[in-house]
């Protein structure tokens, strides 16, 4: 095992051997495998935005046994998705790579100011799929955040007891910010926060804007002068609010965009000390060829050996 | 086992023995068994609308022992009903059709715009009456939509522990989209991958109308050009959004209207590559003869018999 | 054991032996054993209407032991009350007649639109007490229908798990309905078709009007010509609504009325084939003899030993 | 054991004799001991009203010890209170005195219309603490009260199990009636029914006066002609509203009042058959020689020791 | 052990060893061991206000093993933080300092007038993590007490079977109060009151003012003549109504302010026979070493050996 991975190790002391295993195989996994790096393949859209938007796109999208592929031929560390997905290919793909059961999901077709997602997995069913992790969605700044709240706690216990590991989703949205609020600074910040101090191992936050939402934050921001300039500014901060970098954050790709400005994103992400990306769209609706090239220059700009 | 049913069992790799068995059962019963297509006799109208709109059209149907009967007359792959029901004849026919305990069922005797049907049966009843599977509708786009995800992932951990196949009826209704939405290509796309997503084995969904309801969605059935002209290229479209056509999607008949029209819709089923039907009101309120018959008709088209 | 109790034991096959016993318990106790023909005793008015309104008009009833004397004497299938009272007579009277123990209660000191009782019982309370069924209250029409459904369901499963039988008093009521509808020959044939989809062994309805109270029903009603003209008439609708009159279903007798009024009302329900009655307030209100009396004329009609 | 007592256990015959032997404990103990009446120390006020209003006038009351040591000193049948007064004495007077674990309390922080105590101790705490007994209260008439009616049956139902006594504060207050309707004749008759309907051993309600909430009550109380003009009157309808009289039912002291009113209040309640009381405010918040003196001369009152 | 501890100790005597073993940690651990007195190093804020604004001004204070390190180094009784702070550092200090799981959490993302935290730990997590105690926060007045009320009921009574001892911070806020109210002494001392009858053993309130809230205890206040004009005389009527002095009842030291002035805070505490402070902001912000002499000194005034 590489220095970083027991490095990294070190900071999840408190866990069970099993938890830690699992820890260490997502670490371990793939093209980014012992850097300490991580770049992991989500595909909840099918859930979350319905079939054809996620995969008229590429149409190979519409099999879950396509998603496995090109987890394994672009060598991420994981691919996460929910249990219908993972059901799917679970036992064909047994061993192969690491698995992450999202445990909650929303759809499409309603909704309102306060999302909460409905429970869609539990931990015995990650067990059963072979799942290295369960993956959940938390929402701050809804209306709804104790409920949220108290599924994750009780879904974390259960999970670090049967030796997996934990990634949470911290997305704020709700009627307790604006919609910009949603990528500010001190709120995505906050946010990480959040999920470490509820007991997550490895924490997914959106890429922050510039922006302050909350005015107790803005004093102390401009007091203490943090910076926020630069993406790569506001990266370090938001690293730095999950336990001084002592716990797994990596960002997320947000909508489909121009590669050239995603590559430029995963630049500030790695100067800013992230440990990574979650990329969905952006890779499983490209065809397949030109997503494994895509992602293996995300992985070489986060292993250095690319600028 | 023919090799279509093989086929289809190796879609489910990831199910226990026991599950695996009972959805042979489902495919291996009746006239179709063995051609990978089902048609399978529902009855929980006498819940859902009453026993007079049922059963007084025909009367015999108000003793539970004739819809056994009819199934097994007519070589349906299942029969499927609500306790009740289930229970006034699985001692007498006991082992001689597959058996699906539905358990949630609404009443017509009050409502509201947002549905969700009361829990009225369990995993455990299901054993004890001995059903290969448990039967479960979700109204996708109702408000109360994560109490129903909540519930149907629950009882299907279960039932897939226990070693029964879970059917999922997915008819979107509710606030969140339009009445002539409930229909919309791609609403009912939608219903059918979230009920994949939640793990169902077989899906149960309408046979779906050129309407395209969400305006995301519309964008993206335009850019891709995806065909839904004719009722074959619809089902064709839903039956790719059911995880490429590797889960079995079988269509409601919907209400009562003449024999022509529904066997045309039958044929478009057929021709987009749907696995079958599930037919009520058309098959139970015909005198007996007259539905075997139908049902014959309908079973041959399946199985290629017939135009 | 009789033939006919024989007949309708064949109709619970389903059942295990305990409950099969239970049931038989019922149908061969008091005056009317191995008829096929059942007069049950309630007393729960004590709680739904209060004591004095209850038990001021003959003293006596303020006792518990009262009741099931009086049940004794006059020949009762079986005496229904809610804890309370059984429990204050239930070691007195062990083995003596058979009891029902009411699960769920409302009290007249508040209320609503839509009813919803409070949970008052349990099954292991019911074994405590040596009980042969349970009763439950279910409020068809009402907002908290699903409550209810959701809870009889769950007691349901654990009572014919522990050997018990389940009376089900289906009233419909709410804002689903209209105050005449709660009698509606539609309404109420519905409601005994749900209690017994929720799998009731014995279902106990008011006596129909010949009032229509939902369209969808009225239209039905006169395309296929049931007869509802005469109270018989409507009960052998409702019988036939019970699963083809495969399920006893019985009859409240309702608020106090003339003795003659009420023994019409009798010869109708036995002429419509009802399985008998529910007689509360009409017993217990009068003074002892006198209750016995009534009540041996009422089996007598249901035993056909008199008009 | 006294014959008053054998008698009074023989009404609980179908509880078993672990509860027999708790109820015998609260029967035989103190100066009452053996003769069938009961005072009771109840000591919430600190958490209902407040540590000042409620301790301030005799600050030894402030110490939880003090209450232990007032009720053995006036050698009260039993001692009742919340979790942490029992707790900081139960070891220190253990097997001194039989203890009442209060189930459920309210403070005077924050309200509404419809009450509904939070839930403060549980079976097992009181079977920690070595209790006879535990206590609950309700609130018929209020909106929530389905809340409490299925929480105490539930307690009742592990209380019963564990052999412990249930008593049950019975106190109409809510949205169903007025304000002078709590203590209405028809209305306290109904709450001491509904509390023995729901299982409780000992029933504790409020003196009644001579107003009639209800009018259906009203009619029959007139019909009836219940005699409701002298407290003894009315004690003795809600004595007999108590399963004839069957049911141990004790009567609250209300708001601190002069003493001969109290003293007159106890004598009316001795005269219409009520089995004691239950004194709180006026006994511990007297001096304690004063209250000793006091509580003597009730229990004389109800021993007949004197007028 | 002191003889202040032994006598501390025998206010719990209804507990059992293992807890009475963790309430001796806590009392002997750190510079105050042995004196009865304890000064609690509480790290809730990035949880409760974010990460910048708790810990921009010191930023070591990100990283969590830093505030492990400065309560051992000032001599802290015990650290107290959510779950995902203690995780990070239990192992690594494991056996060095007393640990304190707070099991409930409020961000500052949304809210409301009535709040109610998010459930975020557990007492098998506080066991996992070698923990002496719980810790919980209620907030009477608030609409939602009740919900607060039932979950650290349940906690408390699992957390005293597994050995634990039990820290509530009790902080009136709600619709039931005024802001002002929030800190009135007869406010105050009823929060205190209410945490102990709910069977804490530590009570942390905050240092209450000279308004009286409540018209009710207005009245008491003024016939009984209880002093409140000074900070100690207020402390002194706070620890009276926490059972007569015979509970644990610690001060929280609110928002940062001059050392001055909270000095002063600490000897008004002292005086008034507070048994300490619970200190986060006021330790944590402030650089190490000042740090650990400002809590040296706030020690060294609960110990006597400063003004």
């Amino acid at each position: 095992m590489s220095e970083r991975v027991r490095e990294i190790l070190s900071w999840y002391r408190s866990d069970n051997p099993g938890t830690l295993s699992n820890l260490a195989r997502l670490l371990n996994h793939g093209r980014l495998g012992g850097t300490g790096k991580l770049v992991i393949l989500p595909v909840d859209q099918g859930f979350e935005h319905g079939p054809a938007r996620s995969f008229a796109p590429n149409p190979a999208g519409y099999d879950p046994r396509y998603h496995f592929e090109l987890a394994l031929a672009a060598g991420c560390n994981a691919y996460a998705a929910p249990l219908g997905f993972l059901e799917a290919g679970a036992a064909d793909f047994a061993g192969e790579i690491p698995l992450i059961l999202k445990l909650n999901s929303s759809d499409s077709l309603s909704g309102g100011t306060d999302p909460c997602p409905a429970l869609t997995g539990s931990v015995r069913e990650a067990l059963r799929l072979g799942c290295a992790a369960i993956g959940f969605t938390i929402y701050p700044a809804s209306a709804a955040r104790n409920e949220m709240y108290g599924q994750i706690r009780a879904l974390t216990e259960e999970a670090k007891a049967a030796g997996l590991a934990v990634v949470v989703w911290s997305y704020p949205r709700g009627s307790g910010i604006s919609k910009e609020g949603e990528t500010a600074i001190d709120v995505v910040a906050y946010a990480a926060q959040i999920a470490c101090q509820l007991g997550a191992h490895v924490v997914k936050v959106k890429p922050p804007t510039a922006h302050i939402e909350q005015s107790a934050a803005k004093k102390v921001f401009e007091k203490e002068r943090i910076p926020i300039a630069t993406l790569a500014d506001r990266i370090r901060h938001v690293v730095q609010s999950a336990f001084g970098g002592r716990r797994i954050t990596i960002f997320s790709g947000g909508e489909a965009k121009e590669t050239s400005a995603i590559l430029d994103e995963i630049r500030g992400i790695r100067d800013g000390g992230g440990f990574g990306s979650i990329i969905g769209r952006n890779s499983f609706q490209r065809p397949k060829k030109e997503a494994v090239e895509f992602l293996a220059t995300v992985m070489d700009i986060y292993a250095g050996k690319t600028k």
